[in-house]
């Protein structure tokens, strides 16, 4: 860690912060700058207590810390890609994935023509929401098990794997019996206790970026699961919070670059959630492609505008269609596999 | 719910509106403006489909929720303040009232002696973290059931009421046992499981806004309690995220002003998340009042440099000493009651 | 517009709106709902006084406008891209065009140097800052009219055309004379003095959105230089302001596709201003292509650790070739020209 | 500076950036930790180069600056408040000071009926839009000379001082012969050609933070003007952009502790801006007074209904008598004078 002093800080009052480094766990090495005084303080900042708590000192300007917080998930502790297995599906590889499927689960007839319909197109992973998380306690909340007995039809009828989001840490093993991946969604993107339960079933989690989350708290949730001896996290960029009001949110594909730099973790990008608005669904997917997201989560329903939940995002069969043909140059172009 | 289509939209293109708005339950009513045509669509929105799904259709514009989303939480259907009753403590009344203590209870010692000074200088409730949300999972997490049993013996001592978070659903009923009040972090703002498992109990309920939760849904999280039987919530501004780094979060006190017009709920401001700075606790505190605030819950800890978290944002018993003693004469010209 | 009062307004505080409806030039037309009245207002929004001002009347929940308030720049004015011509070289049509060059004008060896690598890379537009607005005033301000002189000895040299910012409404004359765009930087992007001088000049203008600028404000800076008589508009995304903390900005590049769709103007996109890290220009290049825009604008510096600004946001020759070549095969996946 | 260098990076690489360092003009100060190097800089950041280039550097993780970027605002550079004198009213001192009046200039009625109710009730200083920023360029764009005529009608009719908006550096001039203050708003809270040419005509400024401006880059800007030679500037926070969509802005009282705290210079709140309703800006005047605030800048308006220009956010007579009366308690409180 580095604490900065402010400018003309007496030498007793460097002197405590030497000493409360060094109290701290630290060994303090103080450097005389023309205007100011800085303390480096040497020592694995993993291990031993943060300085931040030197700010309260009136003579402490700023701590600055020097180590990245996480690391199972960080390129120095693993340098090549990391491909997670989902049930002989490979994410992360050279292989592009798509995952596509109704926001929510609203009847046998809804998700199998779905299914069919997605999986004749390219995709091999089937989304659809059992437990849902709605702004409001008088919206639909989801089938809960009936749908997740649902999903398990589909998986049966076309061989699709299943993605489905767990809410409730006591839904997470029967979710787990049905599904090939758990889906932890925005909200609950900093419910540890969640990610813990997730991670002891071993599955594959795909693990969304939170509304406001910084990329270092990202990825820090995921070491929540690495840490605890699953290894299988697909991080997903599902859009930030931010001013702009034409769109749901701002799907931050540079973080997708980021993240990549900085983790041998898969990345997914949602870009249906990720503007909230079906219209820029397609050509979101072509810039999350090219900036170099490993696989694609895409809402597909049947009839958009009679959808149970977020019906103004999800596309329709049609625009499914189009949207995999205009992907196919710039598959081929980034060097791809698809299908 | 208001649907503005495109300009020039053709006839039958309204017509199809028209009749989609019907098929969702409304009944349509069309009004042709000189450029662009709208269609009222008259029906309770809580009990109806949402219509915002036919933001897919290519000829509509936008639609526009009228009605308010919250009902239990808001004005209309409760017109006078309410007042909750914890354990004795009114707080939403004509009393301002304290909760103070640290950020992590630590220590039998470090928590009994910030309790009796936190009493002696006029807070009625005890905060402190037993179970502790970390950005890391390598950073201190609380002392769990220990630190709640320390929280008893700070009761017992010092009569003073406790308050303390809960992140697990399934710690929810021995957290119950413990506490006089249940605090959700800002983290667990929309983890709506634990807010229904929560309401359950009964008990008081400091719901903290999220870290980039509009009003409109911290109400809803708000509204998920009390639609479950559950009218004792307390609303806490805590922060929100945005660009400026200077300060963790930005306080914003306009927000305690607007949930107090829009809701019977009591408001409670906590200056030490909002800000992330010992320094700024006081004078936010001051705001709080200023604002309307109905209690403050402050970081106090006998010595902030060493705390085992956010040490950086929590204040010494002097400076709280300073706090309580720079308050009153604002409580005084605001009418507030003070111990 | 649409005028929503509150639930419960007796009838005496509707005939209240309306008739201060009529008074600002609308023509009423009340719609009595379940629970709320809607006065919605017939008037073209754009020649009659804002409803907004309602909003002070306390029976009045929310203002909603419906027409958009852009008209020059909108599709629904000219429904083909318009492509601007810039001295022989077009922007916004099949051809992708490539504006690069150092973000300060240094020295007549950077410039040149720089200029003739770009040129032979395929890049059509030099780029290169003779003002440079700078956060601190002691921070290096550019070379002013010697560096405009430099740019030409560039364009002379090259066959290069010119791109600069231009500050000040006093430079506009003098900056026109020698470029062949001019530069409205993120700072300036609302600073309307400037975009009318601007647009006097009837040169191409390429305008970036300012930090925050929400879409619709970003067209209505454009539309205050195209109801000048200047249709020469370059709309550039280049960031907006956010809470993450890894990139200096973050690149929306939804707003690219946004800005297509509701405008006919070609859009830019500068990634180096967009996340102010040289390590990410190239992938956010090939996002840029592929969700639509029409031309990049890239710093490149001959030694970026060096650089008098911004030399954390430079590429060096070696990336920019690198760059170059990995665009190829998208610019021929998605059916651009390119060189 | 602070050169941050990424784990196990060879010596070989060091060595680079320490000869860089040296390079650029600083005394490199090699520090090994147990995971990292980190290159201490020293040398005065404000004269020689920015190291932040070397970012561009692989090895180079972060490059952290330690020094203040401005100078001549900052408390370590003068200690004591600085007390702003607008042709004998003090601001900054001991007396809490009232600007009010209509945000546009619209005729003599108004603003002279405006003037004499807001003196009436304390104001010492008239406020009043001459010149206009609109977002779109079809609306009201203000009165310009002929709202300057009235604004010198309404000062020598009522004594008062006054204050206007100032938008283009050709306009400074004969604004400047008119106005005791000259506003600058937050669209061009960073054009620093209109700070400087404002800072010459040596009036004391209001200088608004950007919507989206950061502490640091608000006092940088106002640096521009005192390191030109002018040091009577007047800081006003009048809300930042953020997700939140209830108010316009979200009024950032911390700031204001803040910058007062970081600089000697007065602090003003705007909450007519700062929220965009009416109905807070009352309460957000009692909480800006709490933290700490020298002057409100307020926008009062004789019929908000039917205000030219944001009459949302405008209040009428009745309510600023009683803001103000409201406020005499807390003014008390905190040892405030008032007229």
């Amino acid at each position: 860690m580095i604490v900065i002093l402010r400018p003309n800080t007496p030498k007793e009052l460097i002197e405590e912060v030497i000493k409360e480094v060094e109290k701290l766990g630290y060994t303090p090495h103080p450097i005389h700058g023309e205007l100011q005084t800085v303390v480096a303080a040497i020592g694995d900042e993993r291990i031993h207590h943060t300085l931040e708590s030197l700010n309260v000192l009136p003579q402490v300007d700023r701590v600055i810390p020097v180590q990245k917080r996480y690391k199972l998930v960080s390129r120095e502790s693993k340098s090549e890609d990391s491909v997670i297995d989902v049930d002989g599906v490979a994410i992360g590889g050279r292989e592009f994935v798509i995952m596509a499927g109704p926001c929510s689960v609203e009847s046998e007839d809804q998700l199998l023509s779905t299914a069919k319909i997605v999986r004749s197109l390219g995709a091999k992973i089937l989304r659809g929401g059992a437990y849902k998380p709605r702004t409001s306690p008088y919206e639909f909340q989801g089938l809960g098990k009936h749908g997740l007995r649902l999903l398990e039809t589909a998986r049966k009828e076309t061989g699709l794997k299943i993605i489905t989001e767990v809410l409730s840490e006591r839904d997470v093993e029967h979710v787990a019996a049905s599904a090939d991946i758990l889906q932890i969604g925005a909200r609950n993107a900093q419910n540890y206790q969640l990610l813990v339960e997730c991670a002891k079933t071993r599955k594959p989690i795909l693990l969304k970026r939170g509304m406001s989350e910084r990329i270092e708290e990202w990825l820090l949730a995921a070491e929540y699961i690495l840490s605890k001896g699953n290894p299988n996290v697909l991080l997903c960029e599902r859009g930030i919070r931010t001013f702009e009001t034409y769109t749901r949110n701002t799907l931050d594909l540079a973080a997708v670059a980021i993240a990549k730099r900085e983790s041998h973790l898969p990345l997914i990008v949602d870009p249906s959630q990720g503007c909230g608005r079906a219209d820029l669904v397609k050509v979101l997917c072509r810039g999350a492609l090219a900036v170099g997201a490993d696989a694609l989560l895409i809402e597909v329903h049947p009839c958009p505008a009679e959808a149970l939940s977020d019906g103004q995002q999800q596309i329709d069969f049609d625009v499914f269609a189009q949207l995999i043909s205009e992907l196919r140059p710039i598959l081929n172009a980034t060097g791809r596999m698809f299908v």
